[in-house]
């Protein structure tokens, strides 16, 4: 058809799409391989791909499409976010509330700091071009952003529930921390940095954190409220989840707008939708909400790990290096290894810390969970790469050779850690945690990025569609009683369940409060 | 945030978002309204945007971004005619395949001599810039292309299922042929028209129609192959359901680079998947994909009218226009009554050739039903829109007078038919097909674009999908008890189905034969 403005678009999108298509096909059947998981394969794809366009383009180019920011976090990352505050264990996650705060955000600020002035102290030894103070904070928020995903493929929510929410939750709370510093860096004279600026920064991190999840809050709710009001699914179960989908993305825009974190705000509104406004919505497109929000996820998730493997490549970032790869391999290394101290010197620390707080043995983590949760923060993915080209380059290109440097150890990190440290997950976290944890059926169930439920549970099937934090709850398992005994019963929990019951449920709908249409299929399976 | 590198995109991209969820609150608010639809009330929600943005503007602008082609043939249009193909009723679409045929394809034809051949006559008294042949030409396509969602939002499939199935099958061979054509016209050098140029012409439009075609069945049946083989669904739903849209957009793109027409091949992509791929992933892809394509849909749709609004108060356009209102005004109702004339010399024509070939009386088309599908073609569209920004502007901007006057008549038309027409459609029908077509219940439910079966239905509720064929032909209630008397039997549909029983199931899956996944919950519910 002659209508394309731009063939080069078609081309691209069009091998983007098939490549997608064969990361699917193909992960799926290195599933039961111990070493594999979805995104290496999708970054040995991208690196391949990239090295027969190399070929073909006769070594001008490696990529189809130059490394977009825009469509990194204004189309791929919300699907992510969102989805994953959407299918969380509302229940484990804010149990936990306090440790994955802990450690995600306390945690994170710790790397930040190593890694900030370990860049700063080390990297003068090595002849590299000029970087200013802004250059080595940004370094530590770069490399402070963990990519767990991973290691949460391996882990079983079901079987180690405290350990699966912990490194969960603080992966989310982490992405927020490290992406709300870099842009505070970017936003801060801190050339000289005074208590004054010191406190106003810390306050801005403050107010970051609460508006972003008021707003997404709020915008959960007014969806929620809509949909329970108009009983939208009496006519159009399309427009129910239309309407979810445009509330969630408009959470998330809204957010970027008023320049507050995104990624909390999506995050916050996805725990809101699926708490009430999941209820409120007709049984067909509860289905399709927990499915359709979970597949845009799994693939925004392929395609920036293809995109970050093709970009790898790239011969322009390469040239400047290439002159003294001697520099940049100890660039490389350092960053690395102040990745693998900063994430032991905050692990460890915060790990005894929560310890000493808790009263049951059971319930404090022993040495090797804390060796589980130190490995699931190594590895480096898109984020860091999205961030060290927000800083070093100039819309896609490196002219100063600090800053290709910087480019290309990024990626060395973001591939090494990605891959190395990835396909060595598996294997040892089956030997820390051996047999309870790992037992072949609930790793083959559980490699979707955020499964909540193995697939084959009955309440799909029968219409009851598995609720992140329903049903199960009500059946107090071995693990589960031994929590509730450990745990003191928890006051805020209490007066919180209170009052959902008695306000928040009756105005915005959620379990047991969801409209009852007359007539409609919902009716008899749920009352 | 920070990471915006492009402020003005995240304002719009948020207004917008905003625009549409509230489109579809304010649409579900005014279903009740006899007169109003989805379509009017977001290019209503549109003209005021634009009308409130060029006040604050100051006159400037009207549109919050320039319409971009590429958007609309590259992300807009795709879920829209993929979920046509997806929803359709097969057995329907087949049984009156020839008259679709020649309702939508020669009736096309037919159509757009018509209003080439008018304006190339009319237009030479009028004082407008100069317009060569190719430009007469494209109009003849462009106001060729109908816009019929309004009339399939009141007809209701189940009562009128030939009226329905004609005046859909229609608008989907229509959709391809004028852009078809409109491709055809710009390639070929129509300004010395010999025999050989026309059969050229010809044997490449044949050629686009088979290879298209042939396109989207043969990435349908790689998608049907793939999941059956790999049981994907055992165990991830997500990359069953992320493998068919992939796979769905991937045939849409492919056609693109060979240049096929990409409409008829997604088209024919969703209608294989619907009889293959889906029948092989597990019950909740279903439900999913069912849903979530009808809801990709139902936004794209919301969009396109929510942009075309907007874009009609851009004050560029009518600049150049506000000269001369009577041109301006003589073009719009020459056209207009082009496209009532060129419809009305299809449609009647059309309906006395298939009458003849019908045995049956209650078969035929009566006067009546001749008026609805007559009535059902008069809306232009978005594809309208889109074809003439292609054929009379450069990159969103236009330069010359003649070109300036075709651009704010084809607003004028689309608009003027959209709202008045559409306006009309409602009280219209329950004129022409009274009490047994628009019973209260029925008009109420059959608001979404393309409903394949009313909400209530039962099936839906115990897991046993609503198939868009299967389930209630095997109960032949009154009137397609009537329909398989009164047609022959149809040999070809018989060897068809022998064939497919025979070789196509067996191989690509499909009712009856998807892979029995041990365990699955759709085991015991569909077998």
């Amino acid at each position: 058809m002659a209508l394309k403005p731009n063939q080069a678009s078609v081309d691209s999108i069009t091998l983007f799409v098939a490549l997608l298509s064969s990361c699917i096909v193909i992960g799926h059947l290195l599933e039961k391989n111990r070493w594999f998981n979805e995104s290496i394969t999708a970054l040995a794809i991208g690196l391949c791909t990239g090295i027969i366009i190399l070929f073909t383009t006769e070594g001008r180019s490696s990529h189809i499409l130059v490394f977009d920011e825009e469509l990194f976090f204004i189309y791929l990352l919300p699907p992510i976010i969102f989805n994953a505050g959407f299918q969380v264990k509302k229940k484990q996650f804010f149990r936990n509330f306090v440790m994955i705060i802990l450690f995600g955000a306390v945690g994170t600020l710790i790397s930040f700091v190593i890694v900030s002035i370990g860049t700063m102290q080390l990297f003068k030894k090595l002849d590299i071009g000029f970087l200013d103070i802004g250059d080595y904070l940004a370094l530590g928020a770069i490399f402070s952003a963990t990519d767990s995903v991973c290691t949460l493929q391996v882990l079983n929510q079901d079987e180690t529930p405290l350990l699966y929410s912990v490194v969960f939750g603080e992966g989310v709370v982490n992405d927020a921390t490290s992406i709300v510093l870099f842009n505070a860096i970017q936003k801060f004279d801190l050339s000289h940095i005074t208590p004054s600026i010191f406190m106003e920064f810390m306050g801005n991190f403050l107010y970051f954190f609460i508006t972003s999840t008021l707003l997404g809050v709020g915008v959960g709710l007014i969806s929620a409220y809509i949909i329970k009001k108009l009983y939208m699914g009496r006519h159009s179960t399309d427009r129910e989840v239309a309407l979810m989908i445009l509330m969630a993305y408009l959470s998330y825009m809204m957010a970027e707008l008023f320049s507050l974190s995104s990624i909390l705000t999506v995050f916050f509104c996805g725990i809101v939708m699926s708490h009430y406004t999941w209820h409120n919505v007709t049984e067909s497109s509860r289905i399709t909400t927990k499915h359709a929000f979970a597949t845009l996820s799994f693939i925004s998730e392929i395609f920036i790990f293809l995109y970050v493997g093709m970009d790898a490549l790239d011969i322009e970032k390469w040239k400047a290096v290439s002159k003294s790869p001697g520099t940049s391999a100890g660039v490389s290394s350092i960053l690395l290894g102040l990745v693998l101290v900063g994430r032991a010197a905050s692990v460890f620390p915060l790990s005894f810390i929560s310890n000493l707080f808790k009263r049951s043995e059971s319930d404090k983590f022993t040495l090797k969970q804390q060796v589980t949760i130190w490995w699931a923060g190594l590895m480096r993915g898109s984020v860091s790469v999205a961030l060290a080209y927000n800083q070093f380059t100039r819309s896609g290109h490196t002219q100063l050779r600090g800053n290709a440097i910087m480019i290309t150890s990024t990626i060395t990190v973001v591939l090494f850690s990605t891959v190395v440290f990835g396909l060595l997950t598996k294997p040892l976290i089956r030997l820390l945690l051996p047999s309870k944890n790992l037992s072949s059926t609930a790793s083959s169930e559980s490699l979707d990025p955020f499964p909540p439920k193995p697939m084959t549970d009955l309440p799909l099937a029968n219409g009851q569609t598995a609720d992140a934090e329903g049903g199960r709850d009500n059946i107090p398992r071995p693990t589960s009683l031994r929590m509730l005994l450990a745990t003191p019963a928890n006051t805020v929990h209490y007066y919180w369940r209170k009052f959902d019951d008695s306000v928040m449920r009756p105005m915005f709908g959620g379990r047991g409060f969801a409209p009852i249409v007359p007539g409609s299929p919902t009716e008899p399976l749920l009352h």
